[in-house]
């Protein structure tokens, strides 16, 4: 999508370890008018795919999330990252990892908000290695909901979780997709 | 607002320790059309304040914010509870306790995105004890922007954060406000 690598490329700044910093507008500081035509170009992309629900994964998902949702017209859900008292009964949860914090955690869902009825599609902010989303899909699957797959903001093409998830025949749309970091140049995927 | 009212009465389930569970519609699972029109009543009662920025803290905040920030037409940022490997630069930081986790933690934000222009509106799910709300308020004085006031979805009236705030001049407006939860029956104050 245009307008997200343009704004990648203006904005976007690559610290050591292939981190692509974009907090001017995606996930610290958010511009919600971005995310909106983020939210339509979803919405075209998954047009008739039926989806229900969207599910993602706190924090940074939760800003696209719902501005996709507003677009979209439905409920989205979120991930707790680990049980707070105020989460009861049922719950469904997968390990993952975060390469960004460093740290094992678990992915909490409340069972009785992902019924087999629903069409899930999954909405993250970034895809690296894929760990997050991997979880959300276990997920997914344990709550016995269709998935009908997933929206992500920046693709990290170079660190190959999204084409490992397209390979098992999932349904994986970046808005931008960057293949290579040379030297701290951005190249995006055609 | 009778339209949250309504929905924390039908759906709204109160824990021991005086929690209040409003994970079916605001903070676990997210009803974004209702938050669409929570946040058309924040623009009325801040209309003509100038916002130009809504700031509130990851989680839960954040879908809140986004969808009141859709409405108003400005900026979100999100104060993140601990620093990670995305975050550089120069950082203003409050410390909180939360009492939902029992834990102490830093909350930071990047100093170069509020500025002496700026004219913040605080935004968050809920107000209890307000020591989130606080810790915001002291990054928006050390940014030395302009607190235009606070919007909160649901204020526990009965732990009077929020007073507290009032009686310093603060303005805060809470779509519902809760004064007592006796024997699990929510009542509003009027």
């Amino acid at each position: 999508m245009e307008l997200l690598e343009r704004r990648i490329l203006s904005e976007g700044e690559v610290l050591p370890g292939n981190v692509i910093k974009v907090g001017s507008f995606l996930n610290h500081q958010i511009d919600v008018s971005l995310l909106l035509e983020m939210g339509k170009e979803v919405n075209r992309l998954f047009a008739g795919a039926g989806v229900t629900k969207i599910l993602t994964v706190e924090a940074s998902g939760i800003a696209i999330a719902t501005a996709f949702a507003t677009v979209m017209g439905v409920p989205v859900l979120f991930a707790k990252k680990h049980g707070t008292s105020n989460l009861s009964g049922d719950m469904l949860s997968a390990k993952t990892h975060s390469y960004t914090h460093n740290t094992d955690y678990n992915m909490v869902v409340e069972r009785k908000y992902l019924s087999k009825d629903d069409r899930i599609l999954l909405v993250d902010d970034f895809l690296a290695n894929g760990q997050a989303l991997n979880s959300l899909i276990d997920i997914v699957a344990l709550s016995g909901a269709q998935l009908v797959g997933c929206a992500i903001a920046v693709e990290k093409g170079f660190q190959h979780g999204g084409d490992s998830l397209r390979g098992r025949g999932i349904r994986v749309e970046s808005l931008a997709i960057i293949d290579s970091i040379d030297g701290g140049t951005i190249k995006f995927r055609r």
